[in-house]
């Protein structure tokens, strides 16, 4: 218990009442281990919310034990998701991922691919911006150390890689060559699916036109993709295609 | 389009590509206008983001469109997720439930009851420390006034308002005499169930005991409950308990 709130000599509502998204929780048929990375919590600065949520639900309804993650570091920006435009605010990657875990995260440094059967990266503007630079470099991104070393001990180990709306890229940059998708190709509801698409093949790997309700499963790779919120579509459906990567993810693992 | 990342005069992403949650997304079926008030972005000062996005995701399944709004005021305290621990920042509660609604969400001072059929307050301690004082103050709490004139009005239309997790203790608070829930008596899975459903007696309410997979209907004062995270349970339970009110909430909408 971290702290109390107390009135009249009588707690009122302690920290053990919201409870952490902890792994025996979601581990009641001791399932898979998948460790989820996060990058923040906002879709403009950080882990799209919705996505993050929508995989932990299908992870924990697959019967998987769920350990959370992400970067100690800054991040790139904070954006005042109301006016939309960046602030001079600082913020940590992992103090603000602790938002989406309910406190219950780790440090990425301390990420033990042995531990764990499947990685999942859910997306927004942070898996661009402080897991890899895409948002301001595209292609010729960097791609954070931490989060390369994990991409490449899970693949390397022949775990699985599920990946959603922009975080794709992080596999297309690290693993030339594979297969992924961010949506479907020349559509309005997928805007901005065309120039990712182009940039994905400039980098040597195969970009695969899919709708929000279909993943994308790289088999050789064992890599797992779907558009999520790179669609314009309604939350439900893009609940649904996370779904569905989850579960190509904990079949693969 | 709010701005842009470019590179080599090329951009790269934009804010389009971030879509909000839009009422157009949502009415696929030209369904019911649900209000949807938020409390922050966060379970330990703002609203639990997983209660709000299931709360989003089953409101799009059922057809109905969405406008989120929340009080243009300071938070109580803006917690450090990872410790645990209040810190000494200010954040604003409007602008961090933007978060949660990707920009799109208006200061709750400007609903308007005749524009929607129903309202839904999802949980987390922001309910009980932004919306009112519950936190710290128990059944003697003061109701934030928006807060409190929404209630009322939804109410005296005999529009459906939705609560879940510790948000019940604001329609105990506002409704003397009326039914919620905020879960099972005397369980470990509902460790503090007891005191609160106290609290709710001594204000001259019903408390109703719940499952983590039921939802309370009261039916006279159209109030629509379920216990949430209040419940030690899986959140892919959570995530089904919160779909039954929902579907209660459009019921009675």
């Amino acid at each position: 218990m971290l702290f109390l709130l107390r009135h009249s000599g009588r707690t009122l509502l302690t920290l053990s009442s919201a409870r952490t998204v902890t792994t025996s929780s979601y581990s009641a048929h001791m399932g898979k281990r998948v460790a989820v990375v996060l990058a923040g919590c906002g879709v403009f600065d950080g882990s799209e919310i919705h996505e993050a949520s929508a995989v932990l639900v299908h992870l924990s309804r697959g019967g998987a034990s769920v350990n959370m993650f992400a970067p100690n570091i800054d991040q790139m920006h904070v954006v005042d998701h109301l006016k939309g435009a960046p602030s001079e605010e600082k913020r940590n990657v992992l103090v603000e991922s602790a938002r989406l875990a309910r406190g219950n995260i780790q440090d990425l440094s301390k990420l033990s691919v042995k531990d764990h059967d499947a990685v999942v990266f859910p997306g927004g503007f942070g898996a661009a911006k402080n897991l890899c630079t895409w948002a301001v470099q595209g292609k010729d991104c960097s791609v954070n150390e931490e989060v390369k070393a994990a991409l490449q001990a899970f693949h390397g180990e022949g775990k699985p890689i599920g990946l959603c709306c922009i975080s794709p890229v992080l596999a297309a940059k690290v693993f030339p060559g594979c297969e992924v998708t961010v949506g479907l190709e020349k559509d309005d509801k997928y805007p901005d699916t065309t120039d990712t698409a182009a940039a994905i093949s400039q980098l040597g790997c195969k970009h695969v036109s899919k709708r929000v309700g279909e993943s994308h499963v790289d088999e050789k790779n064992k890599l797992v993709t779907t558009c999520a919120f790179m669609c314009d579509a309604p939350i439900h459906e893009i609940f649904d295609g996370i779904g569905l990567m989850v579960r190509d993810v904990l079949k693969l693992a």
